[in-house]
């Protein structure tokens, strides 16, 4: 019997290089594993692609498709919202597939309701003092929405304590062998395993 | 605050490769990983030190540490009785140093309900047909003790579904490469970073 994907719920606050890791994670595309694209309310930001980084649609369109129930999970995040499609988790996680939700707090307690089986990642800066000067360096944007940020990742980082694993991303190579060492642990847990050896766990016990 | 070491209860039926998987982990002498020795009152096998594979004890010496209540857990297999000291088990732990039990299933169950955060780590072979192959090709015991061997090994075998990881021995630098991912996401556990990196927690989340 083939393995089924690991459901992945990653977070961080702004500035913990979650993405970046995301990114390296992926970079090869790897046949066994995908991030989640996320429906989003908010502007796509210099570099985004739509279909590729989000799926970027109005509030409205928004709206229907939490009134059509297709979301797995969804959440308003600083003055926008962002969502999980349903389906599209469902068939990649059969296929054998690690697929990876790049969420915030709120959306990975929604998962992890419906989904208890799903595996919490949370990344952490080394230091508040280093998360300061990360924020600040990004350059995208103005110092208001800076401190704001601040604030939401003060307040994402209290949830720390939700999630299964804590990578802190001091040194970012050793933060992402970090990730990867994860991701292989959760193919070897027992539920993992007794689904992609179901026969031959029948064979050996058999008398 | 240094990390604690986290406590790993491996078992297998025999003929699976523990040993050596565990032996390999080890050959390098890693500072931070240890197997605990236990105590035992069968003979020993050729090759084996008293101390460094067992402390090999009279049935008497071992009633009497079970009445001093010395031993984490001990159980009798196979004819034999072997026991884990506690107070080895605790010393080593606090120091950050990660601790193997090569023990059995009966163990295993002590083990847990004594220290649940324990990790349970079973060894399996990719078949039966395999297992018989390396059960007969060891050469070190009768035919009559081969066959009551793989009794034993299909008893043992039994109990995979009480431990938390399964690693299926089917080619050794993989299993032993599993093993190892295994340890490693265990110091990346929720409970295991908020130990580790308990007064940067405190940092990071303060006003």
């Amino acid at each position: 019997m083939a393995a089924r994907g690991n459901l992945f719920i990653v977070s961080a606050p702004s500035g913990a290089g979650k993405s970046s890791l995301l990114s390296a994670l992926l970079k090869d595309a790897p046949a066994d594993m995908q991030v989640s694209v996320s429906h989003t309310t908010r502007s796509p930001r210099p570099g985004e692609v739509d279909g590729q980084h989000y799926h970027f649609v109005s509030i409205e369109q928004f709206k229907a498709l939490i009134a059509d129930e297709a979301f797995f999970e969804w959440a308003e995040v600083f003055g926008n919202f962002y969502g999980t499609s349903r389906r599209v988790i469902e068939d990649t996680l059969a296929r054998g597939i690690d697929v990876f939700l790049d969420i915030d707090w709120q959306g990975a307690q929604q998962v992890k309701a419906l989904m208890p089986e799903a595996i919490g990642v949370f990344i952490l800066p080394p230091s508040k003092a280093e998360l300061e000067r990360r924020l600040t360096g990004r350059g995208q944007d103005s110092s208001e929405v800076i401190a704001a940020r601040m604030a939401q990742a003060v307040s994402e980082m209290s949830h720390y304590d939700e999630y299964d694993f804590i990578i802190v991303n001091d040194e970012f190579e050793q933060a992402l062998a970090d990730l990867r060492v994860i991701i292989g642990s959760q193919r070897l847990t027992r539920a993992s395993q007794c689904h992609t050896h179901n026969d031959m766990l029948d064979d050996l016990l058999a008398d």
